[in-house]
């Protein structure tokens, strides 16, 4: 079976893995992106890794590399990497195929990435057009469309997360994890109920999602309200991509329950039967390895 | 110099034009839709008329056809046209193409082909990649990406005047012809300034329109708030599509000053310099026949 190299390239780690055609990871290597490299070191100490990488397993022919953040259109160039200064504009693809001119690269935004990995190696088939919907520290997005990673004009399209949401703020701002914190802060201020969230110290989205687990209700709310928002972010981009299928990944499955029947009274509020009869919103399924099966993916991308 | 058949079907008049490549209307007929016929005889009487002027023209091989709904996304067949009941879920393009063996059709969304007819024909050259609003009794929306008129994944995208604005309602309600007067009754059930809206009778859209003209200021406030959500609805699209350049179209061009200040407000406010630096928008230049001239353009599509 042939294999790829994986390349997902985080703020925290970069993590290299073997990856089968079948979407198997046989093999992982993470290191601290700190230690990569700063400026003009990252590329270079970058190369390095990759060479013994590539050193040990000789029958690599293709490298797929997701990052956080934009690229230029033809993916030769990264744009703004917020949490990898040393990686921000940097001619990175294109260095990369220079330097290793037998070794086919793709290069791609981490979020289109791991839609392109549900696409290929989900639990269950993923149709040809969705949405994936990725929620965390920030909010980020995804469409595949026909098959095939939905770029945009520029190359930076489905930036779901800063779209506007009926309470003025965008959607990020309302349901990522400093959103679900300020939510639990402004709500708790004038709370006359009793919540165990008042009795859990310094606040943090965490101690939040653990007292909706014990059912406090305040919690619960806030999440209803999470649900509200995700439902509208969902409803805008289904009326301007036109798909019937929704994917929902990051660190949300414990907490989907939650959020569910607010997003369906969101999504029910504004959609019509075109829309709503085939909906199917789903949690992604690739879970922690998301990102570099996601990365590997790539190389199932034509040139 | 070729010709092509540009035919616009809107809810009143089926207008037909022959349009050189050049995009010069060098003729046009209408029949009033109702006339065209109700239920099946629509394609049929459709197809007589289309006989008629294939006659007149015997030079014409393509043919480009807007319609005021959704279709199939390989167009062979109409879905919703709520204005024109009878020619609802028929294989419109399907029964074409078997009735004219020798001619190539092209059906479209007539907002998408009024995009394309500013992609190709509008006074200053339009780029690859950008959005097209076109406001009225609703608000419709298109895009060209890569120089192609963007269908989403089932066919039917860009439908921006249903996404979410900072108020719950959707950019329709808030800036179509009867959010405008909704806006204006609402506004003026509390104001305790002068306006002439509250001596012009039973107010409609165009009393508002003429109230601006005047410079009353409550019709100024209102046109404001067209802004402040138009705006919000080009920073979502513009969030999701990555582009920089969009178009404004339908019967907006006079009164487009009142809404450009408070526009602009909303999108600064949430756009960063990635977007706003290279943003352009500007009205749609083609007027009165972009109908016509839009749906000939589709005859550049290739097959």
């Amino acid at each position: 079976m042939e294999k790829f190299l994986g390349i997902d390239i985080g703020g925290t780690n970069v993590k290299f893995g073997l990856v089968e055609s079948s979407g198997n990871l046989i093999y992982k290597k993470k290191y601290p992106t700190a230690e990569v490299g700063e400026d003009d070191k990252f590329i270079k100490n970058f190369k390095k890794i990759l060479t013994k990488q590539l050193e040990k397993n000789p029958s690599i022919k293709k490298v797929g590399i997701g990052v956080p953040g934009t690229l230029s259109k033809d993916r030769l160039w990264t744009l703004e990497l917020p949490n990898i200064p040393g990686l921000e504009k940097k001619r990175f693809l294109g260095e990369l195929k220079d330097h290793f001119s037998n070794i086919t690269f793709h290069v791609e935004n981490d979020a289109n990435a791991a839609a392109l990995g549900e696409y290929y190696f989900a639990e269950n088939k993923v149709p040809d057009n969705f949405i994936f919907i990725t929620l965390g520290t920030g909010v980020g997005g995804a469409a595949v469309i026909d098959g095939q990673i939905f770029k945009g004009g520029d190359g930076n399209g489905m930036e779901i997360g800063h779209i506007v949401s009926s309470n003025g703020k965008t959607i990020e701002e309302n349901i990522g994890k400093k959103g679900i914190l300020g939510m639990a802060l402004t709500t708790l201020e004038g709370y006359e109920g009793k919540s165990v969230l008042s009795e859990m110290g310094v606040l943090n989205p965490k101690k939040v999602v653990k007292a909706a687990h014990g059912q406090d209700v305040l919690a619960l709310e806030i999440f209803a309200d999470v649900g509200k928002y995700l439902g509208e972010s969902i409803v805008s981009a289904i009326r301007l991509l036109d798909v019937k299928t929704v994917l929902i990944g990051g660190g949300v499955s414990d907490t989907f329950e939650y959020v569910r029947h607010s997003m369906y009274d969101s999504i029910n509020h504004y959609l019509t039967p075109y829309y709503t009869d085939k909906l199917d919103i789903r949690l992604a399924t690739l879970g922690n390895e998301a990102g570099i099966i996601g990365a590997a993916s790539l190389c199932f991308i034509d040139d």
